[in-house]
C-alpha cells in the first residue's frame, strides 16, 4: 500500500507560487512522486497537487509551515494522507450495473475506499450488497416520505463518517438541502453527453433525435439538475440499426466506466472542482 | 471507374418486399455486389439499397418493371448510376479548411464528384478555389442583400446543374425557401456534438460547460437550424488544459473528417433521411 | 423473450441467393425481422443472416424445403432458435473481472445464456460463482497433468451440454486436441491489440515499446496462439504519465467491453468466422 | 504572436529539481505560463517542459545562471524561443494528403513554422508546392543514386536551415548516415498501429489478418525501420463491409492527424524524446 502525501492547492494565480511551495516541500527532505500545476488563464487561477513519499517525512510540522505561506498566499488547501481510506456509500435504484461494477472493484482493490453502505429505495440491490459484505439500507421514498428519508439517510452518512457518495444509477433527485451537506463529495453518473438530453430518459431523447453516437457522463451533484462540474465523459458510436434496447444496453457500458473513472480519479485526490468545471491531475 | 446502378428505397415495412425486389433483379440477370436492407420497427418503415453491375444489364427495361412493383407497393425509390458524377457546391465563409480539404479530396478522386463552383461571402477563398480551377463567386450577403444574393446564387446552381450542396463553414443562415429547393441535398457541419450547443459559438459554450469532449456534427439542412437529420458525428477528448484556441484547433481536425465522411456517403447514394433521422448504408 | 429463427448461411457467392433464399422464405409466410447479407469479393463468398418471427410459422417444413435448396447451392448453413438458451462454461485463473462481468450480465439478462458450470485453476473464483449458483470446479494444471485435466474438463463440458466455451483471463493454453472439439466455440480475451503484443505479459510489452494507446481483442481460438479470428478490438488511450500497474489497471476495463461484446454477438448468432476472419452481422 | 522562452530538461531524479529550477526562475522575474513535468520510476529519469513569458525579462543572463545550475545537476537542457520560426523540410513521393495537410495548415498559421522546401522522388507534388510558394526539389531516387541524392538532399536541408524534416508517406528509406544527422529532428507516419504490420503494406497486412480497427503511427526515426520513438497513435473501425481500398482511404485520414499532431507538438517543443519512448507534454 503507497504512504504518500497529497497537496491540493486552489489560488488566485501570481508569480512564484511553485518556486515557493516546492522549495517548503525541498526544505522539509520531501521525496516527490507526482506534481502537475495548471493555470486557467481565463479565470487567472492557479492550481497544484504535489505527492511524495512520507517515509522519515514529519507531517505535521511541514503542515504548520505550509498553513503560514498559504495564509499570506490567500490559498485553498487540503493536505491528504494516502493511507487512511476513504469511506463510500453508494445510492442505487432498480439498475444494479454500476453497483455491481463498484462493489467488485473496491473488493479486488482496484478501488482504494471501504464501501461500508449501500442506499436504496429498491430491495433487490440487498443480495449483491451482502454477498460483499455491505449493510444494505431502503427507504420507501415518496414525495411524502422524502425530507425524512433524506434526514435518517444523513444520520446513516454520519454513523458510517462517510467521504463520498456515488449515486449509481440512483433514480431520485436529492433535495438542495441535503446536496449542500456534501460538497463536491456527490458524485453522480448521467445518461448521456451532458449537456445534450439533460432530465429525464435521455436515451430516450437521443433515440428520437437520431444522434450517431450516446455518451455519458459522471459530474459532481450541485444544486441544478445534470448540471453540476464535469468529471469525465464518454461516447459509443450507434447506428441506425440500434433500436431504443440496443442504446440502453451499450449506455450500460459507458455508465460503468465513466463513473468508475470519476470515483478512482476523485479517491487519488485528483480532481479539483471549481465553478462548473473540473481540473483532473492525471 | 465502376460502373454500377444503385437502388434505393423506402416504404411502409411488409412481408415479401426484399423476396420481390430481389426476384425481380434475379429474373434480369443482375450480378449484385452489395445490397443492404434496415426496418425501422417502431415507425413499420422499410429500407434497402442495392447496388449491381450494369455491363450486360439493360437498365431501362429493369426500371420500367420495377416501376410498376414500386407503384403496387407504394415506394419511394430513385435509380441511380454511378457512371454520372455528381456536381456539388461549396458555400463556404473566412475559415478555409473544410474547403480544402473537399477540394484536394475531389481533385485527388478520393471523392467521386465534380466541384463547378464555390460560393463565398468572403474573398480569401479565391486563390485555392483557382488552384484548382473552380470558378469562384463572392457574395457581399447582408439583412438587405440577403434575398437578392439568394436568388443569385439559386441561378448559379442552376446554371450549373448542382446536385449537393455543401456548407464547409458558411456562416450565414439559409432562408427556409433556399432550403426547400433542395431537400436532403444540403449538408452542413455544425461544429458541436448535436443537439449539445445549438447555433452560435458552439466551441465557446463548450469551454464554458467544462465538457471533456468536444465534437462536430454533419447533417442534411432542415428550416430549423440545426436540427436537421444527423448523417455522422464524432468527438475529441480535451482536457482542462485546453484553452478556447485549443477546443477550436482541435474541433477543426473533427469538422474536416466528419463533413467529408458526410459528403461521401451522399455520393455513394449511401444516405436516406426520414424524418430527422438518417439511414447510412454501410 | 424472443420467439424467432435465425438462418446463418456461407456460401460461394453467385447470381440469385438473396431472390432464392428469401423467396422460399416469403412462400412460407416468414415476417423478417432483420436481414444481412455479405460478399467477400477477394474470397468470392456470400454470407448472409436472415432472423424472422417463429409465430405461426412452420419451421419443420421450411428446414426440409431449405436443406434441398441448400444443397442444390453448396451452401454451408444452419438454423438457429432464439428460444433455445444457449449454454456456456467460463474458464478462468486468477484475474476475476472479466468472470464477475459475464456473470453479472448472465444474471441480469444482459446476455441471453446459462452459464452451468466455472471451470478454473485458481480457488478464488468460487465465492462468485456461488453467489450466481453457478458450479466451480477447480483443477490443479500442471505440465504433467495437463492431459489428465482436459480429460475431465471435456467430459464436465459434455455433460452440462456446453455451446460456448469463455477463457475469461483463463492463463492456461488449450492443447489442438481440446481446440478442436469446439470449432469457432470457444473465445478468448487476449490483453493487446493483436497482432501486435502476441503471447506473454502484452502490457509489459507494450509498456516497453511506449505505444500512445494500449488494447484488447477477443477472437476464436484456433491451434495457433492467440492467431484465431478476431471478433472485436477495442483500444485506450494512454500517455508516458501511465505507468505498468495504470497500463494493466486500464486495460481490464477495454478486457470486460470487448470480451463481453464477443459473446453477447455470438450468442445472438451473428459472428461468423471463416479463415482467420469474422463476419460479424450488426 | 507568442513571445515566450520554452525550457526543456532531463535528468537523473533526485530531490529538489523543481525547487531549484522554478526557485531560479522566480528570482528572475518569470511569468510562468506552463509548467509540466515527468518522473519515470522505472529509469529514475526527471523531465521538465516551462513556458513563460519574455517580456521583461533578461534571457541571456538567466541562459548564464541556469547553465550552471544544469551542469552541477547533471542536466541535459535546451531553451528554446517561441518567437524563433521553425523550419521544416517535407519529404513526400506520389501520395500528397499529408502534403496538403502540412502546407495548408503553415499557410493557414495552424502549425507556426515555415516550409521553404519540398523534396520528393516523383514529380507531381510540384503544382500544389508552388501554389504555396515552396521550392519543390525532385530526386529520381535508384540503387545506384541513392548516396548521392541523399548527399544533395542534405546540402539542401542545410542550406535552408532546416530544423525539422517530416516524412509525409516518403516511400523511401534513408539511410542510418542520413538518420545520424538529425536525431530527433526527424518524424515520419507508418500507416500502421505500431509495433503490428512493420514494414511494407501495412494495409494489406491488416486486411489479411482481418483485423477490426486499422491505425497510424507517427515518430521519431531512428536507424530501425518502424522502430523510432512513437509520438502519436490513432485508429479507426473498420469490419468485414471494408475491402482493401476502404482501408486505405479510412487510413488517409489517420495519417494525416497523426502526422499533423506530431508536427505541431515538436514545434511547441513539446517532444522529449528518451530510449524508443517520448515524453508529449500536454
Amino acid at each position: 500500500m503507497k504512504n504518500t502525501a497529497i497537496l491540493l492547492i486552489d489560488c488566485p494565480d501570481r508569480k512564484g507560487l511553485v518556486a515557493q511551495v516546492s522549495g517548503l516541500l525541498y526544505s522539509f527532505g520531501a521525496n516527490i512522486i507526482h506534481a502537475d500545476q495548471h493555470r486557467d488563464h481565463e479565470a487567472s487561477l492557479f492550481f497544484m497537487r504535489v505527492e511524495w513519499a512520507l517515509e522519515g517525512f514529519d507531517v505535521n510540522a511541514f503542515s504548520a509551515s505550509f498553513g503560514a505561506l498559504a495564509s499570506n498566499l490567500v490559498m485553498n488547501w487540503r493536505l491528504e494522507v494516502s493511507s487512511q481510506t476513504p469511506r463510500i456509500a453508494i445510492f442505487v435504484s432498480h439498475y444494479l450495473h454500476c453497483l455491481n461494477d463498484l462493489l467488485y472493484r473496491a473488493h479486488s482493490g482496484e478501488l482504494a475506499c471501504a464501501i461500508p453502505v449501500v442506499i436504496s429505495n429498491h430491495a433487490n440491490g440487498r443480495p449483491m450488497a451482502e454477498f460483499y459484505s455491505v449493510a444494505f439500507h431502503e427507504f420507501a421514498v415518496t414525495k411524502e416520505t422524502k425530507d425524512e428519508c433524506e434526514r435518517r439517510q444523513l444520520d446513516l452518512l454520519a454513523e458510517n463518517s462517510i467521504d463520498l457518495i456515488v449515486l449509481a444509477r440512483y433514480m431520485q433527485v436529492l433535495s438542495p438541502q441535503f446536496v449542500s451537506k456534501y460538497p463536491s463529495r456527490i458524485i453522480n453518473v448521467h445518461h448521456s453527453f451532458l449537456p445534450a438530453f439533460v432530465g429525464a430518459k435521455p436515451y430516450h431523447q437521443a433515440f428520437q433525435r437520431g444522434v450517431k453516437l450516446i455518451g455519458a457522463t459522471s459530474h459532481y451533484v450541485s444544486e441544478v439538475l445534470d448540471d453540476g462540474p464535469i468529471i469525465e465523459q464518454d461516447v459509443m458510436r450507434v447506428s441506425h440499426r440500434d433500436e431504443l434496447e440496443d442504446l440502453i444496453e451499450k449506455g450500460r457500458d459507458l455508465e460503468r466506466v465513466v463513473l468508475s473513472r470519476a470515483v478512482r480519479w476523485h479517491l487519488d485526490h485528483r480532481v479539483l472542482g471549481y465553478g462548473n468545471k473540473t481540473v483532473v491531475f492525471d
